[in-house]
């Protein structure tokens, strides 16, 4: 509790930047409020790793181990080793080459250590990102509509536009983008790049095809933006039916690749990387990589990635061998169990009863931590505050992550970190909140008639 | 080394954010080049913590402390420990208790755990400090000039203007800074806070008196304006002559204080804090804290400290019986021992022969990590790259810390991370590199006649 002396300077709230005054952050503090207000609801709603998988408690052999790959691999003395852990760092990294190698083992991207850049997570990647591509007001970035909350914080926060370019099921709606990137040409503007997460994105849990990843390469390469790929949940995939990444199609340099070890390793170590292999050329000709630019600004930001989180990281990634994919296997398994769970749930839970017609919806993904379910009727915090209270579950209003207004009759279910009793729980409240008059995801067969075509 | 192919997207650098085309990275680029082209001239160049001081690699033990103190004074199980370490945490940091504690028992300064913001290092606090108070390109940071390069960085990546503001050895210049505030309001422009290095300042050396702390807070209070306090080298005053915060006098909560863990803890840990106890209202009246609003913001750039390298510096805080004056006792003595010796140094090696007159000088400040020297010359590039060659010795131009172009004949010695030994060595290099005829430090008396009036 804060005292209660309330004198001396007081500011203006409408005195500060505009990113504090984003309705979409009211929004995050009331879900928050009703996550505190409710705590014996069962929660849909954070996308949390799952505790069970997180490592046990002995922080101090891990650490012996990335010592011992330290001392061993790289010939490092006593010194050298306390300078490596305890200084400060350089801003591109310490752990990019065990990253970059395991790109190279895991996905088949050939990266230069250089030319990776390992953030404070990949929300610092992001910005980093936004900040080094958009010069002044007429930089634009255009984003997969809806996205990760992160980005449109990233963008807030630097007054970067964002240019909302709509998602259809599995697939983008490609007119709507060459319309939108000729409407941004003709007023004078630049997109700079386009925010994509191809593989089972938050929140929507879609999935980009191969055809589209590579429809993508070539708009990029025709409209010469870059493309922003998330690689968040990509490693939720099941062993042989994930999509290449953009990055490993990428033969011209198009792909910034983003990614984040806390979902594999830990959210506490918050480590992310970015690789940047673009090459950037002066008025004098002289060259350089995107990533170099990157760690310049990392350098403002944060300075560098704790040396301490990295070799946390870094030991995680030896004892799989040096596969981040391997070191994801067993998490993996667990996260696309959950789904399956939670997927079969639904289905057995909100199948219409007879003379029941069922009016909500929802997506199958085959991987990631969410799914997508539309409603009847507005999916907004009024309605989450009435199914807290009288139904006892919780989920995110999916409008949360639409940057146009959209989403408004739609939700995110997340099953990261539930157990698959509480997802049984969850959904069979989750049906008598959809069975509510408020909502009226069942109807009567004969009341819909002359409704629906 | 990269990869030689250079196919792919090309980025022109101009088509960057500003933040890259800054003449300051050129310039620390070029300096870094300098240091690496001559490993074995002694440095006085990085402000760097001395290595000796850095903590053993026992790590697991310091772990298994600061899990006992959440065991036992916070009756946490190892579920919960878990969560605590390795799980996303508070965006407003998770030993804000231990850090608040900490501030009462060593400074006097109350603040609210909640009231403190645990950042990724202070170069993160400073930019999120920024982000909050500057709305649009009307608002300005007032910065004490010269100023630590972290600062004009993170202004930089935010585009938000600098107003410099003269230090006149251990004093401001008042004339100046009143006459810039009101130039400013006349421009329609809102000065919104005053960054300031009160103690041992980064890079100068300066300390502010009693007597203009008070007129600082005075000042602030009469233009509604922040200071912003910058603490990161108080720490190294002797026992007992340490002058108060700025925070610790601040009785209308127009301090928004600044401090590090690099050089008490680690550099390792990326740990640092700001105290932001000003109230914010909305126009219906709501009121939060600055330190709120930091958290959001926070949100946007590295979502939460790593709790990893919380715990890291939490542990070595617990060492210490909470203080983390107690903690940096010994390290605070070393510098001194180290500043006393290069000022000793100087003093013999700098001393005029008969016949002589010297033309350089400096300030012989009593604690921090820097001393200033004034020379007769540009103290730019050339002169560096020529007295790393030509006499085996490094130092940082003092005009990579002015945010005005000024400085030009003057450089910055940091003494914190060498041994006595190499700064005699190093200061009777600078001694000839100060006789060299490209710098004329010392002149026959008679040549100077007419000259020196």
């Amino acid at each position: 509790m804060r005292a209660s002396t309330e004198v001396g300077a007081v500011l203006a709230r409408e005195s500060l930047h505009a990113a504090l005054a984003d309705p979409a952050l009211e929004a995050i503090n009331f879900l928050n409020e009703v996550i505190d207000r409710h705590p014996t609801a069962i929660s849909f709603a954070p996308g949390a790793p799952f505790a069970e998988l997180l490592p046990d408690l002995d922080l101090g052999s891990r650490f012996d181990r990335y010592i011992a790959h330290l001392r061993e691999a790289r010939g490092f003395d006593d010194a050298r080793i306390r300078r490596h852990l305890y200084q400060y760092g350089p801003s591109r990294g310490l752990i990019n080459d065990l990253l970059a190698e395991s790109l190279r083992r895991d996905e088949g991207i050939e990266v230069d250590p250089d030319d990776l850049v390992v953030t404070a997570g990949c929300q610092e990647a992001l910005l980093l990102v936004l900040r080094a591509l958009c010069r002044d007001a007429s930089d634009v970035i255009a984003v997969v509509n809806p996205c990760f909350a992160g980005i449109a914080g990233a963008a807030r926060l630097l007054n970067v536009p964002l240019l909302p370019v709509q998602e259809c099921g599995d697939d983008l709606d490609w007119e709507q983008l060459e319309t939108a990137l000729r409407a941004e040409r003709e007023a004078g503007r630049r997109v700079r790049g386009l925010y994509v997460a191809p593989d089972f994105s938050n929140p929507s849990g879609a999935v980009l095809g191969l055809e589209a990843r590579r429809r993508l390469l070539a708009l990029a390469q025709r409209e010469d933006l870059l493309l922003l790929e998330d690689n968040a949940y990509a490693f939720t995939a099941a062993d042989g039916s994930g999509i290449p990444s953009l990055k490993s199609l990428d033969s011209d340099r198009r792909v910034v690749y983003l990614n984040t070890c806390a979902k594999i390793c830990l959210p506490g170590a918050r480590v992310g990387f970015v690789v940047a292999d673009q090459i950037v050329v002066d008025a004098a000709g002289r060259r350089s990589r995107l990533a170099d630019e990157l760690a310049t600004l990392k350098s403002m930001v944060t300075v560098n990635t704790s040396p301490i989180a990295q070799a946390f990281v870094g030991a995680l990634l030896l004892e799989a061998g040096g596969s981040l994919a391997e070191l994801a296997r067993d998490k993996a398994a667990r996260y696309r169990s959950n789904l399956r769970h939670l997927l079969g749930a639904l289905e057995r839970e909100l199948t219409p009863q007879p003379g029941e017609v069922r009016r909500v919806s929802w997506n199958r993904p085959a991987g990631g931590f969410f799914v997508s379910m539309k409603l009847p009727v507005a999916a907004d915090a009024d309605l989450l505050a009435h199914c807290a209270a009288v139904h006892g579950v919780l989920w995110t209003p999916m409008r949360f992550f639409h940057i146009d207004g959209g989403g408004a009759q739609a939700l995110r279910l997340s099953c990261s970190y539930l157990t698959h009793e509480q997802i049984d729980v969850g959904v069979r409240r989750l049906a008598g909140f959809l069975r509510d008059h408020r909502v009226g995801g069942f109807a009567p067969a004969q009341a819909l008639e002359g409704v629906v075509s």
